[in-house]
């Protein structure tokens, strides 16, 4: 197969995480006979720098252009007092947006090589093994007004918690489409006891559910969810929430299995075309060290291989590589308790040498 | 000294817990030599079923006339398919509005003789000591519009996160005073990369902080806050953050020390009349049982005879007779190991002797 891969390294780590990326993609391009090209865009910091403008027109023109696309990591120090508009976020969220990059999906799954670096003791976390699937495109993110405003003569500030019933319909449909190819179970969080739009969100989740008889649908307000992260989280199976409480509930959840630099995730969209990332940041500490971890990224583009592409031999070949080589010893220093730490370049190319 | 104490045991396990503590309050006021008169309110579903309204203006009355509310908790699958307005929780969300409790402190302690029952590992809860403030009066909670609309044609729904500057001013104040008796240092939970109440709260926050020189002032973004609650929970001295973020992260909180039975709240109001409560909720699955753990309440009347009695021996005569009765080895079921389980009532007996 021909496919065109759009990559936006972002800011700090972001770069040399894509990049060992790409060498993995062009290992598993050879062995399983495709090609792949690659288009660079730049998003972020790097794009402030470059352009003035965190997601430059040309950057929008080549993700659309491709069949997929790959992102590091956005942000740094160095743009943190930057107006808002100025902002490396601003260019992630603008392309959420723009592309309609409505679902974001974070499968948390524990490696066994690597359950005891959870701060949980092992059995909690022993085979949690679920996916949330946040709204990313709507809620608090995007409401308007979100602005400053004068009310009975005081100064106040006011933003927009927002969303069409549509727009939460397809979120739970995609929810419920992928509990029904895992163990069928789906939790729906909200805050029902207090928010209007969290009532519509259950009353589209009972609709939605009825038209999937074989899932189970339970609903959960989300400060017991953030307990039940916690407190059981292998009854998960599929969690689905707004984009706000997925925000929170997503970053607590990967720190279940202790290994923040392994957690990938997808945002699909609406047309066809999805965004594939690493869930950690820019890391702007070890930038340049060649220290990151790159596995998240490389999971990532695994999920692209599966998901975007069909290639479900190909995303095995790359997750069955990552577990050899993570049996194997070897450890990034994120994960290294004992044993000696390897570079970036190093795990990338255990990696390939296992495809 | 002659105090008036308005007491709301609610629903599900809320009369038990409540009941047991006017017990060693009433042994704290014949050893000091005090005089404790109280006043029984309705709240919640008892109230919806007696009174067809969650916060009878009674209740809103002997409040009032009191100096300090303690309350149990309310709720219970019996009203959950009611109207909005004939919930339960309304009646706590009303009470809160009537009486401005606007500053929900949550002190998150480990017992030694617990610690085990945490699900995080040993060495990351071991000396967690740390307050959340949350504002309990604003935000999500209260803004309006929170309503369903047409809107392009379509239906949606809107809430609305709204605060007055002077609402956000006072709860950093609340926090930084608090600090000052602490550790002396702020961490303040929003989301400034997105919200513009967020970034507001950060003005005011940097504000408040040059009144208190002697006092750090970190911002911390709510999902990353949401990863180091169970990352490192020790950095936390004081956490300040608004309402929806707070409910979130301190029901988080509240599973580290894996003793959710143990801890108290305390919802201080502008006016000097204060509300106390346990955290958890009213547990109808072990109601009328007394099997319910009502150390939480206990303890949070010695928060009450602290804060709002300045009764600091008498606090701490609780507070070590608490930490005696556990030490020997007595324990309420959702704290049992190996050993035998007691009751409500003999938990209650085995304080009161210890005083
Ligand atoms: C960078 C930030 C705006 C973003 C978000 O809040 O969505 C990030 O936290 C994420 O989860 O992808
Ligand atoms: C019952 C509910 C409305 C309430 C809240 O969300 O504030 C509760 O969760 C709490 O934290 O006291």
């Amino acid at each position: 197969m021909k496919k065109t891969i759009a990559l936006l390294p972002g800011d700090g780590i972001g770069k040399e995480v894509v990049d060992v990326t790409v060498e993995i993609l062009k290992a598993v391009a050879e062995h399983f006979n495709h090609q792949f090209q690659f288009n660079y865009g730049l998003i972020g910091g790097t794009a402030i720098d470059q352009k003035g403008n965190p997601l430059p027109q040309e950057t929008i023109e080549i993700c659309k252009q491709s069949d997929a696309i790959i992102l590091g990591a956005v942000g740094g120090p160095k743009w943190d007092q930057n107006p808002v508009e100025l902002r490396p976020e601003r260019g992630l969220l603008a392309l959420r947006k723009e592309l309609d990059l409505f679902a974001n999906l974070r499968p948390i799954t524990t490696f066994e090589s690597l359950l005891d670096s959870s701060p949980l003791k092992r059995e909690y976390v022993n085979g949690v093994d679920f996916v949330i699937v946040r709204e990313l495109t709507g809620g608090l993110y995007f409401g308007k007004p979100s602005e400053r405003v004068v009310k009975d003569g005081e100064d106040a500030v006011v933003d927009t918690l927002f969303y069409k019933r549509k727009e939460i319909e397809r979120i739970l449909v995609t929810a419920f489409e992928i509990a029904g190819k895992r163990r069928k179970h789906v939790t729906s969080v909200d805050k029902a006891n207090v928010l209007e739009s969290s009532r519509v969100w259950r009353e589209v989740a009972e609709e939605v559910a009825a038209r999937y008889p074989e899932v189970t649908l339970e609903h959960m307000l989300v400060d017991n969810a953030a307990m039940q992260l916690i407190r059981s989280p292998r009854q998960f199976d599929v969690i689905v929430t707004e984009n706000m409480f997925g925000d929170i509930l997503s970053d607590e959840a990967s720190m279940i299995t202790g290994s923040l630099g392994m957690l990938s995730s997808a945002s699909l969209s609406s047309t066809g075309l999805h965004l594939y990332e690493p869930i950690h940041g820019s890391a702007p500490d070890i930038a340049g060290k060649n220290q990151a971890n790159p596995i998240a990224t490389i999971l990532s583009a695994a999920m692209m291989l599966r998901q975007s592409f069909g290639m479900e031999e190909e995303a095995k070949a790359i997750e069955k590589a990552v577990d050899n080589v993570l049996n194997s010893g070897a450890r990034t220093a994120d994960l290294a308790n004992d044993e000696k730490a390897i570079s970036t370049t190093q795990m990338a190319e255990e990696i390939k040498n296992a495809i």
